[in-house]
């Protein structure tokens, strides 16, 4: 199965993309102390979550920061998510960038070892550290455009009429999405950039992050996001769901944060 | 102690630093299809090359790329070159980049997990990404300016007059240096930029790749990279080095392409 069948396979099931970002103290009082607690969270909020969402995306720094535990919490939650919601695309955030004998290991890490569909790559090694990522069809490439923290000016918006981040956005249209497998992370707390970038690549799918916790705009992310010529698109939230309830109640609220936003995304 | 103290004793023991980039078909003969090999092989080269090293860089894509073994290989280069060279700066070579939350969770991942004395830093997300891992004066973070990649100036050269790369240079020394921590990746395969950043950010140590498999200019490196006003620089060979042989004699073939390199470095 191509990328693009798998992505719009998931598309059937809403655009709601889950953020797995496991942090000990903000977990819920029943997993406090536990030795498996970490895995067992993130099972339960994978489980609680799978009948709305179309992706989960597991950002590798929180499980890389609790070590061998934090290892075995990713293996459990994509074990979880092929299991409870099979038609999910799953994508490795890790932003990963280096140069071409590198990228290739990474790619290994990402698409082998730990199996994703996807991954997020950054792009500031340029063609180098994405071509190792976007060589298979089968899986997909999320490119950091424009990200949804503040500081993103200091970089993505150098080049004055032309900025970074609408150059990457071409560079991915044009020359990286040989295999309809490209796609573009635009924060959604941006949204006149929003627009911009939609015009300089018509026919990318985005990964669209700082809805919830980050405060970002829902209209425009749907308006801007989810109307492209090609692929589709989704939008994430993590701590706005994972962290929705610290109390016994954490699954069901965690499963009514996603049902809402879900809806909402459907309704524009 | 601090990590500008822990450099400036680093390189009493010269300026080479060695690239741990472990790929299993590359290593000698005598470590193909051993359950333990990468790790034997990694902790044979550190000890063949410990006299001559001031730091040592793993890069955990080719880790990471194996799995659990990887990590454990990891776990034992590291453990390697605290008893076999305790002098030696160990560079987490991850240049990872995310926001300002995320970020916080990768520096507790490098220093706290791996416990490396510095890792490398992407900037594209811009100061969000940078400030998390600069906040530890005893920690060391070289920031991507200019990379040692070909693809590099589609990205890093964007910016006219004041290139992207420059700017981060100045970013780098103006505003994130505040601990005497902070340092730049500057690729030694581009002799005329290195001039330009050394300009742009005359106080700031340089992390340099790019010499050895890449062909990257040594004079050059040595001149623009050995002359700060204000903490030393370390040059990076990884598979001139580790590659060396792949015969029986790898460990002294590494140990003497180590001290060549030593000697060469300090002869300018």
């Amino acid at each position: 199965m191509t990328f693009a069948e798998r992505l719009t396979g998931a598309v059937e099931h809403g655009h709601l993309c889950v953020g797995l970002d496991p942090v000990p103290e903000k977990m819920p009082d029943l997993f406090q102390g536990r030795k498996q607690g970490v895995a067992e969270f993130v099972e339960a909020i994978v489980r609680a979550t799978a009948p709305y969402a179309a992706a989960y995306k597991p950002n590798l720094a929180f499980f890389e920061a609790l070590g061998r535990e934090g290892d075995e919490a990713l293996e459990r939650a994509i074990a979880t998510v092929r299991e409870a919601a099979p038609h999910a695309v799953l994508i490795g955030d890790a932003k990963r960038g280096d140069i071409g004998s590198t990228a290739q290991r990474y790619a290994v890490a990402l698409f082998d070892r730990w199996g994703f569909d996807a991954a997020t790559v950054n792009p500031y090694l340029g063609a180098d550290s994405v071509v190792p990522f976007v060589e298979r069809p089968d899986k997909g490439v999320y490119i950091l455009a424009l990200t949804s923290n503040p500081s993103a000016v200091q970089v993505q918006h150098v080049g004055g009429d032309r900025p970074l981040f609408l150059r990457v956005a071409e560079l991915a249209q044009t020359e990286w999405n040989g295999n309809r497998n490209v796609g573009l992370v635009v924060g959604a707390t941006k949204p006149e950039q929003m627009a911009d970038v939609r015009t300089a690549a018509p026919n990318l799918p985005w990964l669209i992050p700082g809805i919830g916790a980050q405060g970002g705009d829902l209209p425009a992310a749907v308006r801007f996001g989810m109307g492209p010529l090609g692929l589709p698109s989704l939008i994430n939230a993590s701590r706005s769901i994972i962290y929705a309830s610290k109390g016994d109640d954490f699954a069901e609220a965690a499963a009514r944060e996603a049902g809402v936003l879900r809806e909402k995304i459907l309704q524009g």
